[in-house]
């Protein structure tokens, strides 16, 4: 494969590298904590807070995962007990821009989602 | 809620609608089957090869899913066997778009994110 192609890549290839990175992108929770991290440094605690509904354990799990990506990075103080912060690195500022278009193209089509669904409800 | 108001819509909250259309553009297989559809027409077994790794169980509850949204019209032909077709809405191409700019940012950034990947398991 070329890799100085983009067009070398295929999304849809399971052996491709763009399809792990797009898969990743696409996990529960990948998207949520890129946008909450977006305006600034968190702790985990007001991570947690922040994205409802979200567990301890899937929280730890989508952090470690962004921390390995490259996308975010993790401080440690040593205060009793340990204050742990999250902050975006450049990389990950840059995928939450392009997941804030999806943000912001779904708050400004719930309307039409939401027609959509009475109407299939109502022919199913 | 003042609807009008983008600002009053929150991703992160559990009762808001923005967070279920957002949900939902990140389950597993939505945005494969997107981009699956944007150049055009496919049938079932069209689209079940192109996305590599769906099983047709995903394929169909996806699809539903995204038929019910408002994102892709379905089309039956009464040959021998049935024929199914499906197509992106306007409102599927739109998102398609959206999504396309993840898939853009994915292959842009993959040698970034293999890079923080083996520094990760070195450091480890």
């Amino acid at each position: 494969m070329d890799t100085n192609d983009p067009m070398a890549y295929d999304i849809f290839d399971l052996n491709c590298p763009s399809r792990a990175v797009f898969d990743r992108l696409g996990e529960r929770w990948t998207g949520l904590v890129l946008l909450a991290l977006k305006p600034g440094t968190l702790r985990f605690s007001e991570l947690r807070r922040q994205v409802q509904g979200i567990t301890q354990k899937m929280l730890t799990q989508t952090l470690r995962g962004l921390e390995r990506d490259g996308m975010v990075s993790r401080t440690v103080y040593p205060t009793v007990p340990v204050t742990v912060e999250y902050t975006l690195t450049p990389l990950g500022h840059s995928l939450s821009a392009a997941v804030d278009v999806l943000r912001a193209w779904a708050i400004e089509h719930i309307d039409e989602i939401d027609a959509a669904r009475a109407e299939y409800e109502q022919a199913g």
